[in-house]
């Protein structure tokens, strides 16, 4: 097979980067409206590549922005594998684009725009996989389901899942929009973190008001928020204050937390990798854990006040705190919610605690005949065992998928640290893509061996 | 005298209007550079009507904006006085204006614009009352700065000062530029506080990151700003918790509070007039005591994260917080600032602090001939004593001409809280602009009467 694989890929790669080129070219970002006209542009290209190659495909309706879905043709009685990517953006207004985001730019292996290695790199090299795998007869059912809501939380992806799972029948599921250790060091995640976000509000006066001729009486609410945010969380020892919120919390084995420090995680190679400059201080096992098994309380942004040069003496009327926690297994959302609120309402009774779209936590297996099936199939592709770790991202169709199609799901990620997930500058590379079109591969010869799930056989 | 000044007043609106008009639709912004030019127009302006009137006027020149001087024909042996306004004005970004902020809108007695209280109106009704002296004979000096660079912290004002103090000998000072306790409850103030202006920037990475990846290991700017700022300010008492803040405050005297009480200051009117939905409870000598003589620390705006819809679960890498505080006599602003310093150094070192101009607090007099004859005029002009109070906003100005002019100040100012000082939709109106002239009219010819300063007989 490896000489024909090589073949394959070779000849695939122009076909490959002008594919990746005219997808990343279509601004799917699905958290600005203004953008709708390009989700739909994105689906229906999407659409149509799926048949160009051979597959049943439909863009499916739902009441926000449609799932794409695409079938090879099916062989009887063999196992079916349903391979979930997104092809939906992040916004790319970042100021360190060196290049237009949406302009895609191929620099040697590289290939940088927004959307690159988020999902479309990864969504494409899954599909060329496939097509390898059809095209060489193996015998196994593949099936895509390309979800265009993911950035902003999947709001309708259940609504999909609700009334098409029965037409989706699969014996496993792929997920493939996770994040290796680093280049070199592949990694397979088993768990997610969940997201909660909230945004608080709070609401003093109907306009601005002089800081001289106000300021000692008037309440100001963006200060305000900023003591209510220090009582919720301690920053020197990045932890959440709030009462309670730790109970349910998984608690780590000891195997795991063995496997992120054997994982070949380094928290230099990390803090490089995210460009950052200043970060937490911990050992591997510390640092691993926080980031895959530990949940945040985070401020992603505070509008309401001056936010021009300079200072402007103003007491702004209204206030907002943008926040999210991301969750772990086995915290609940709704409980985590309940006992914020609560804190808050104790702490500040003013603040206005309004909820987002909630993300549920997962945790699966690492082992049995799946995660063997996927750790053969990185061995094969790029020479090295892979680590099973957690992911400390949300992926919110997961969950749902394990609910509606109750078959086991697999983490088979390409991308590296350094291709900037929702950073700017987002790029995938060619090394990770043929490799993954190998793994790919591999792992679809490896899963027509295995039996189909009770329920389908 | 009545009749004759009514008659004149009558006769002078429709001048005073156009000219109010005139003036308030000049954008004259200090705060945004691209306004260079409207500054420029409305000294300008100033100097052609200050001539046309018979005034001396210049547009002089400093490394900033220009200062406008005017003097009217000079009465050897008599006293001078300098009546201080300001004709720059606050930015007018507020979503709430109901009109544009730069078209003068006439609403029967009330004047509508950006500037027409702050300080354009003051300072035409200062004219107008100085006119009425002049073309009546009143024997007394009167000469005019108006300043073009109040509204950004006066940074060159002491510049003109120190080359022009020569020029502008002077017996006493009225500043025109201060509030009134309500309407029907005249104010004149005899002390303001200064103003210590400081911004935050804590940088910890080179790109926003995605909080899912890097949550719990990468530092969150936003989040240790709130915490710093929580640890410097305690919103629930109100009051700066970094040690010796207080320390140098002036022990307000029971006298003081006592004219502060029964000035007629009402907190439910105070809370109306700026329609403030929430506020610091206390009674009036508590409340008024915090809006005048005590000092504050005020977050007016924190930049750095997602101000968008919803929540964008991106971290930082890097926040600023713009803050000020307010000070009172005898604090030291270079001694507040290095205590702030020391303090934010100790809590969280990776903060950078950046201090921005400073305004020094006043307190001047308030009783001695220029008391009694403000107070006489005021009287006269409306019909009731005036409080003496403080005021709780700075005016750079003050202590500069203090230093230079080496004569007492007296502070008459015209507005009222509801005209909307550096608010959406601010406002003059005929009667304060009537009664003022009539108030500068009087006050002129008692100073007539009063003998020449020492250094000047």
């Amino acid at each position: 097979m490896n000489s024909d694989i090589d073949r394959y890929i070779e000849s695939a790669r122009p076909e490959f980067e002008d594919k990746l080129r005219e997808w990343v070219e279509i601004p799917t970002i699905s958290a600005e409206p203004e953008h709708k006209p390009d989700i739909g542009r994105g689906a229906d290209a999407a659409v149509q590549y799926l048949r160009s190659l051979g597959a049943d495909a439909e863009k499916i309706p739902t009441p926000g922005n449609p799932v794409v879905v695409g079938k090879f043709a099916t062989v009887a009685g063999r196992p079916t594998v349903t391979i979930y990517n997104h092809l939906d953006v992040q916004p790319a207004n970042e100021p360190q684009w060196q290049r237009a985001p949406f302009v895609f730019h191929k620099d040697g292996n590289r290939y940088i725009g927004r959307g690159s290695t988020d999902d479309k790199g990864p969504a494409l090299t899954a599909l060329f996989g496939a097509r390898y795998a059809v095209e060489h007869g193996t015998p196994v059912n593949i099936q895509f389901v390309w979800e265009l809501e993911e950035e902003i939380g999947s709001p309708n992806f259940e609504h999909f899942m609700k009334s098409k799972a029965a037409d989706l029948g699969t014996d496993s599921v792929v997920v493939s929009d996770t994040i290796w250790i680093a280049r070199g060091k592949p990694a397979i995640a088993y768990g997610l973190r969940g997201l909660a976000p909230i945004r608080l509000i709070l609401e003093t006066g109907t306009k601005d008001v002089h800081s001289g001729v106000t300021g000692g009486a008037a309440r100001n609410p963006i200060t305000e928020l900023c003591q209510l945010i220090a009582e919720c969380y301690d920053v020197r020892k990045g932890q959440v204050r709030i009462p309670g919120f730790y109970d349910d919390v998984a608690k780590l084995a000891k195997a795991e937390i063995d496997n992120f420090v054997s994982s070949g995680f380094s928290v230099k190679q990390f803090k490089r990798a995210h460009e950052l400059k200043k970060m937490r201080e911990g050992d591997t096992a510390d640092i691993a854990s926080r980031l895959w098994a530990r949940p945040t309380f985070e401020v992603h942004g505070i509008v309401g006040g001056y936010t021009g040069p300079g200072v402007k003496t103003a007491i702004p009327y209204q206030a907002e705190a943008k926040i999210s926690m991301r969750l772990v297994p086995n915290q609940n959302a709704e409980k985590i919610l309940k006992l914020v609120r609560g804190f808050i309402k104790q702490r500040n009774p003013d603040v206005q605690v309004i909820p987002e779209a909630v993300l549920r936590p997962y945790l699966g297996p690492h082992t049995g005949p799946y995660a063997d099936a996927a750790r053969d199939a990185m061995r094969t592709a790029f020479g090295k065992d892979p680590a099973f770790v957690r992911e400390g991202g949300s992926i919110g169709a997961v969950v749902t998928m394990e609910k509606y199609l109750k078959a086991p799901i697999v983490f088979l990620g390409l991308s590296l640290p350094e291709h900037g997930y929702h950073a700017p500058n987002e790029n995938f590379d060619w090394d990770q893509a043929s490799g993954g079109m190998r793994m790919f591969a591999r792992y679809f010869e490896t899963l027509a061996r295995l039996p189909l799930k009770a329920a389908r056989r």
